[in-house]
């Protein structure tokens, strides 16, 4: 089968390199030329409005898929038109703004953290007024790794921020800020006949807003808690009618009870572990879904831990002289808070996986 | 770094699905366009004694290595002016040439099954009562998978096959039958540095000469059988001052002695297992070892049997209804007696292993 993926960036490469041993072959479609996924298919460099280029790129595979979500939606439509494209546009359409995210997970009865809608510095003040300090400012639209994101923690950073809330801006919403005692995340697959699997829950965390270590499977998650990720999957994937893998951000309480914080409809950086630590890895998972074939058993092999590559590339031979290490590289060029990669850590127990996640957290180069 | 890879059959493609992650970018050379590896690098397509081509190709990439043990030693020696290759062109001339490769194993001390070198019908009718019957004719060179063979049980059939042995041909051997209990092989991995590492001894099961089955890691092979194979495998490594993965053919008799078959200067199909059932696989580790980096680990991660798809497609979504399964295709298509793909199966128990390779042994269709 010939699958597009529409983005060509790191997603599209490893989606590539765990759909060609299936048989299939790829077609990625990016307005860069260097795009990663270069070395594991053919590449259309068009910009995401080339009504032609989309055409001639909708007629020249079996089947479409993502692995940027932010995708236009005029894009998308005019794609659907010609081919099947999964996971279905309506994800992208709720996943490309984050007050229709949030109002989405509200309206299916899932914890989500409060939030207001601010469209002008009237309403910036009022909702600081209603959640309190602190709080956090988000675009609509478009952000990601922090970007576009205004944490504010007195009045001073209210005032500051309020100049960036315009009538004419893509809107914005605030965020009141939730205790919570750590980032978890589920990543879950949907294939067509509705199966769903879902992956041991991953435990991220974070250097300036960017994903810097993850643990997997999370150490010390109550069955009922995951079990509560579970179901929450479920009911977005079957609402969206979904096939494909979806991944959802969650903010572990003290109790055990999870908010959600965000979904990307799309594999997603804090399953990367799976390539080596789990039976058939999110992308494989996704590639079978969007191309009709069985789900792969998501069962996690052994203990992981997942460091992501960032900005600089560390000395292969070092990191490689460690054998619990496996490397994935992007074949991008480096550039500060770029992400070029990732390596996962093969753990013999739980104790040498916390103390690697921390070891791994302090250490920029490896 | 750029790997040129003599070849673009699917080993090749194996051997740039492992070596993008490490931030690889792949170049192949072979005659035919629509070679396997085209999906995971830049296609080459030149025949082997094209000059202009070769040369064009070595000052193209950064290290070349082969995929293909018949590439002309005057190309391989072409190159070598321009380019390091690994292994060493010298693994090529011994093992492209079944008389040599056994004068080489003889040298070292390593025990083989016993051999005439045949030019004409005098010197086969010669060798045949020198070795007695059965007994099988080989061809010196470009035999593979049972190609160039002829066994010969009765005088009638050394007289059939005696008209193949012309004094203008190629040269022959004549090898006689040698009782083992059943056939091995092992996979090995030498590294600048001389560092070598040994995957576990794989028992292979072959029918029609083309390898059907692997069971890996081999069942009751005793320890001393292990470390003889190791043992052998370093000598020629070591002789050869290789780098790079090489493959060992073996005969285990009933006290579990070893007698070498033959050997292959490459990844080979009896080590596709690794790519789901090592830590680290064939194809990984030879790229390390040609690209300058550490060895990967080789150990195996539980008990796998591989099938190897052979002439027709068999129904993907059945084959990966068995969450068993992992699945790799080579884009290639179906033609009586070609490898098409293999499938990765993992085992839970010795008893389970071989229930499994039982059973798909006796099926051609999955």
């Amino acid at each position: 089968m010939k699958i597009g993926v529409l983005g060509g960036g790191q997603l599209g490469r490893m989606l590539g390199l765990a759909g060609i041993p299936l048989g299939h072959e790829f077609v990625f479609y990016d307005p860069f030329s260097d795009s990663p996924a270069r070395e594991v298919g053919q590449l259309l460099v068009a910009e995401y409005d080339n009504n032609d280029k989309l055409e001639q790129f909708a007629k020249s595979v079996d089947v479409v898929t993502y692995e940027f979500e932010n995708v236009p939606l005029r894009s998308a439509a005019l794609i659907s038109k010609i081919a099947k494209v999964y996971p279905p546009p309506e994800a992208l359409r709720v996943s490309q703004d984050r007050l229709f995210e949030k109002q989405f997970f509200a309206q299916l009865g899932i914890a989500i953290s409060p939030f207001r809608q601010v469209e002008s510095q009237e309403e910036l003040f009022e909702a600081v007024n209603q959640l309190g300090l602190p709080a956090v400012l988000k675009t609509r639209r478009l952000g990601y790794d922090g970007k576009g994101q205004h944490v504010l923690r007195n009045p001073e950073d209210v005032v500051s921020a309020s100049r960036f809330v315009l009538p004419d801006s893509a809107g914005w919403i605030l965020e009141g800020f939730v205790k919570f005692k750590r980032e978890l995340s589920i990543i879950s697959c949907r294939f067509p006949g509705e199966k769903i699997s879902h992956y041991p829950l991953t435990w991220n965390h974070h250097r300036d807003g960017i994903l810097n270590v993850s643990v997997a499977p999370a150490v010390e998650a109550l069955p009922e808690t995951s079990e509560l990720a579970r179901q929450i999957a479920e009911t977005v994937l079957k609402k969206l009618d979904y096939i494909g893998t979806l991944a959802i951000e969650l903010f572990e309480q003290e109790d055990g009870s999870l908010l959600v914080n965000e979904m990307a409809p799309r594999v997603h950086n804090s399953g990367h572990w799976t390539i080596n630590g789990a039976f058939v890895s999110q992308f494989e998972n996704h590639i079978r879904a969007v191309s009709g074939l069985p789900p792969g058993s998501t069962h996690n092999t052994g203990l992981w831990v997942m460091k992501n590559i960032i900005g600089e590339y560390p000395d292969l031979s070092k990191v490689l002289s460690d054998e619990r290490a496996q490397v994935h590289l992007y074949g991008k060029s480096p550039r500060a808070g770029r992400k070029l990669g990732h390596i996962n850590y093969h753990c013999a127990s739980r104790d040498e996986q916390l103390k690697l996640a921390k070891a791994l957290l302090k250490s920029s180069h490896l």
